[in-house]
């Protein structure tokens, strides 16, 4: 390239960058606090290196980037250990829809595989929306369950259902841990002695709660509530867990983690242009730098790092419902997680106004309510900001 | 946090920066030359800057980032036009695995509200793995079409099947612009005649070939070869184009573009958490580094600058091409786009040596061939080393 060519194009790409700045600042950012009903959050700092560094690499075709396999290979261990499974088998992937989307494959092939036409599958109300996109696709046969008075599900329902359909078999149990709603946590464990007596398979939904349970520390944890959800209990088979929910790391890096590596046959097509021969994701082409930046985020924080992010995130959330409190604002139900319901008679209504006013929470289905995700980003002083403002706007 | 912490943490970083250096280093770089069956290549520079920009940002949850959302609906138009579409719908998502899983949802969708039972796609035997992907999901009833002597879907197949079967409805055709083994272009023309008078969907996988062969000169088109391949042609609806391909966008950055926004409705879920009210993609929580990235590519590069890249591309391809006749290794058939394909009596066996010897290339499967895909990263250098390797190879 000519000298005179290379200046103009160094000044064009300035040019441009100029110009993206200037879309970018039209977003919001979560430094500011006004975002209050995401999921995500400003990934960790040490991110911006690892991703220039693993930016070209491709897990889609591991043979070319053995490195980056085996640090898949290790985080899938290192979430392994976080749930209880010495043994897992799994993979960094673009979400927790794709992690939903691969267990619910699973589900469908092993009911083929017993000669089921219908793929029975007990979910509940709270259920995420990913459901229905694996729902609508693979033409699964939802079993809604209701929710019980803590809003988890009704066990007790699941328990009559099966015996009311003896001639039906049921392929699979979704249960969640962290509902996207209100943070709640099925109770695995009893959900566990069903599946167990009917050899049901059991998958996991800690999308959210993933990376939040296991740093919880006790007094966080609400008396007689169980907190239970990964592969100690007993026919869990898969869960899903996203590094970039509560895990810090920079969106796409999604988590499914199977008990162990019997199940990848269920999920294998052939590869014939590829450096492996089969290939058990459902995106074919992949990133690494989701991978590599969950392995340098979990290897950094470590445990107690967690444990601390978990804990101050907590910290905020009491303080929400206690500013809550001296507004006569009321909570739904006693926060699980990092996740607090604010009672409101016109929740969609509110939120509108809310954001017209430059603040974006989300509402609750299963309950009259505003949602608020209080995650790292959220500091003391926006929610602070953001109680006078909804005493504000609730005088309207 | 104390000064002494924040230094033994700056320590930490440093450290694990380290480790993670040491595993990229095991991991090849298209750089070397040594990736030759890779449909992907290195990043665009420009792509390092507008990644550490965006890093944050999530299009799952639009209303957050309006900037972004802005530059995809840009990202999608200037796509669109590249397509001869004035009025494109899409989104860039993370592949063209997702791309054809999302084409295939809309057919089995319109298949479904005609009250049909089965979904007839007509699919080459040359399609993705993606779609095997997609008919194990959706049940989908593929009718494998068999290559004609160009390696190109055999038409006449699809027209005599349709006339031996006129009870069976057909509900789509995939068809392939640049396919995954030979870079061959079925002939998209023909198939629309059948498509129009039978009021048959076609979905274009154009993951590799839609960023190449609107930038293709005429003097690398085979004569008597049919290119065309997007919405100028009648019936085609959706078209597969991987940004992350030949457009030098990093991972993750797949294409889908529909005709128009009509299509939205098929793949819409409802989305009660979100700033918006409904979700079209199959992936939720999605980056908007591929949108961004693609963005500035595309304003930097423009059609010049694409241009310059295939016809660089195709001059390596002729390269090839010759250094391989100078050797008496025979081209399965003459290039299409920049994908060479060298007949081999054991084109497993020769890749497997190969890779001991540190070079990595693919297989075909319609002829016996081994695959030479020649991205932009691939000099006449590399072409020279891999030439003698291979005839070096060749004498054992």
């Amino acid at each position: 390239m000519l000298k005179e060519d290379r200046r103009e194009n160094m000044e064009k790409e300035r040019e441009i960058l100029e110009k993206l700045k200037k879309y970018r600042e039209m977003d919001l950012k979560y430094v500011d606090g006004r975002i209050l009903g995401s999921m995500c959050t400003k990934p960790h700092p040490i991110s911006k290196k690892i991703v220039e560094m693993f930016l070209e690499t491709n897990l889609g075709d591991p043979g070319l980037f053995p490195g980056t396999k085996n640090l898949e290979e290790e985080v899938i261990k290192m979430i392994g250990e976080m749930l209880h499974n010495k043994n897992p088998f799994g993979y960094i992937i673009s979400g927790g829809t794709e992690a939903n989307i691969t267990a619910m494959r699973v589900v469908k092939k092993m009911s083929r595989e017993k000669g089921r036409k219908e793929v029975n599958i007990f979910i509940p109300e709270t259920a995420h929306f990913s459901f229905e996109k694996a729902r609508e696709m693979m033409d699964l046969n939802y079993i809604v369950v209701p929710l019980d008075k803590k809003y988890t599900m009704d066990v007790k329902y699941i328990k009559d259902y099966i015996e009311d359909n003896v001639e039906k078999g049921i392929d699979g149990i979704v249960a969640i841990a962290g509902s996207t709603e209100l943070g709640t946590i099925d109770n695995i464990p009893e959900i566990s002695k069903v599946a167990k007596e009917h050899n049901i398979y059991i998958h996991v939904d800690a999308a959210f709660g993933g990376f939040v349970i296991p740093f919880l520390e006790d007094r966080y944890r609400l008396e007689g509530y169980n907190y239970h959800f990964d592969f100690s209990v007993d026919n869990v088979i898969s869960i899903t867990v996203d590094p970039h929910k509560m895990g810090l790391a920079p969106i796409p890096a999604g988590g499914i983690v199977f008990r162990d590596s019997s199940f990848k046959r269920y999920l294998d097509v052939e590869t014939p242009y590829l450096t492996e021969s089969y290939q058990a994701t459902l995106i074919g082409t992949r990133s690494g730098i989701g991978v590599a930046t969950t392995w340098g985020i979990m290897k950094l924080l470590g445990y107690e790092g967690y444990r601390k992010i978990v804990s101050q995130c907590m910290e905020n959330t009491y303080y929400l419902v206690k500013r809550m409190k001296e507004y006569s604002f009321e909570k739904a139900i006693d926060p699980v997680l990092n996740i607090v319901a604010i009672r409101d008679e016109d929740p969609v209504g509110t939120s509108l106004i809310l954001r017209k006013m430059g603040w974006y929470l989300s509402t609750c289905r299963c309950v009259d309510a505003l949602r608020v995700v209080v995650m790292p980003h959220i500091t003391k002083e926006h929610i602070d900001r953001f109680i006078e403002t909804l005493a504000q706007c609730k005088k309207y």
